[in-house]
């Protein structure tokens, strides 16, 4: 797995979440399809009167999320940013081209109301529950960190293995001090909690 | 279309996308498929050391969104409590009961780790791209208000029709103010920006 196959997948799914935040701090979530893909970047389109546009403009940070037939779940995190204004007209264009659903809903010089944000610098967390034990990982593209989620476990460990017994997918390994395999596991917690001398550690 | 009608939807969706809002402000997005769905309220399950259980503990406001075959977008808005105490073990019973993959998730005693939280007051939000003009309707469950959104025609409207002209959807009816028919309104504000007159009003 990796970037460029996650936003192949995103494409694949077509209609995707994105969430914001109002500015009274209320999450907020859309579903949005009139999105073009490039391979380091993604162009998406909204109208300038929509509480979605007003929010990104304001703060342009976005989470957006796929789940796959395939029970992958993709998200992105990422800041959007409008195009300029020189360039909105030709990628409303490139958007209503691909996307012709988009005349029903904007027909004819209505399109003029909309408003393309890009992404280009984003973190893509990709998470497979299909397989056992599940699978996850982080990539970037473009210019961002990865966000450090989830548990590790410090020096502090006594090797007594009770987080091991405790773990829903078998995903820590005995060692000095005992090793999550950080691509199986669900920051479910029950590490964190089970450990007799708290020397597992939350990373964010 | 009703809200009963919408929470069943939600069921047969089976995986949503729920959205929260992180300490620092940041959109959190997340795939749930471990609901319960009664007459009038959501209880849905989680595991205590994900993030998005501590985002809900801190504040519990919450949007839900579901997307159908039939181009449905169905959005809840609510405030997401934790079941009590005495009451965890029956309702996390109760959902690997009806929702046998997650066995897989957090085998036998492991979903001890899980936190059940129940939805009682909601709004419901209820938008077909499907048809055309399009259709939104809300409805509540419970103990909440509708928040008001998008445009309102107000009284300084001169009858220019310029509004009417220019809607993507033709949803404007003339009148003295003309009046935009909100069930077929598209929140894009189109007549907002071309009215000569500022007659048009934001809601929000």
């Amino acid at each position: 797995m990796n970037a460029q196959t996650c936003l192949k997948k995103l494409q694949y799914v077509g209609v995707l979440s994105f969430a914001t935040v109002s500015p009274d701090g209320t999450p907020q979530i859309r579903c949005i399809s009139a999105i073009h893909y490039e391979t380091d970047a993604l162009y998406f389109f909204t109208a300038r009167g929509k509480g979605f546009c007003k929010e990104l403009l304001r703060d342009g940070r976005v989470q957006i999320l796929a789940y796959t037939r395939y029970n992958e779940m993709i998200r992105v995190s990422a800041k959007a940013i409008p195009v300029p204004r020189a360039d909105q007209k030709k990628w409303i264009d490139v958007i209503f081209e691909e996307q012709p659903y988009l005349a029903n809903v904007y027909p004819n010089d209505t399109r003029e109301i909309g408003i393309v944000f890009s992404i280009r610098d984003m973190e893509i967390e990709y998470f497979n529950l299909a397989v056992h034990p599940i699978f996850r990982e982080n990539y970037i593209v473009g210019n961002r960190r990865i966000k450090q989620k989830g548990y590790e476990i410090t020096n502090r460990c006594i090797g007594c293995g009770t987080c091991a017994e405790n773990c829903p997918q078998n995903c820590i390994k005995a060692g000095k001090p005992y090793q999550i395999m950080q691509e199986h596991c669900l920051h479910c917690g029950s590490c964190y909690e089970h450990c007799p001398v708290q020397a597992v550690m939350q990373k964010d």
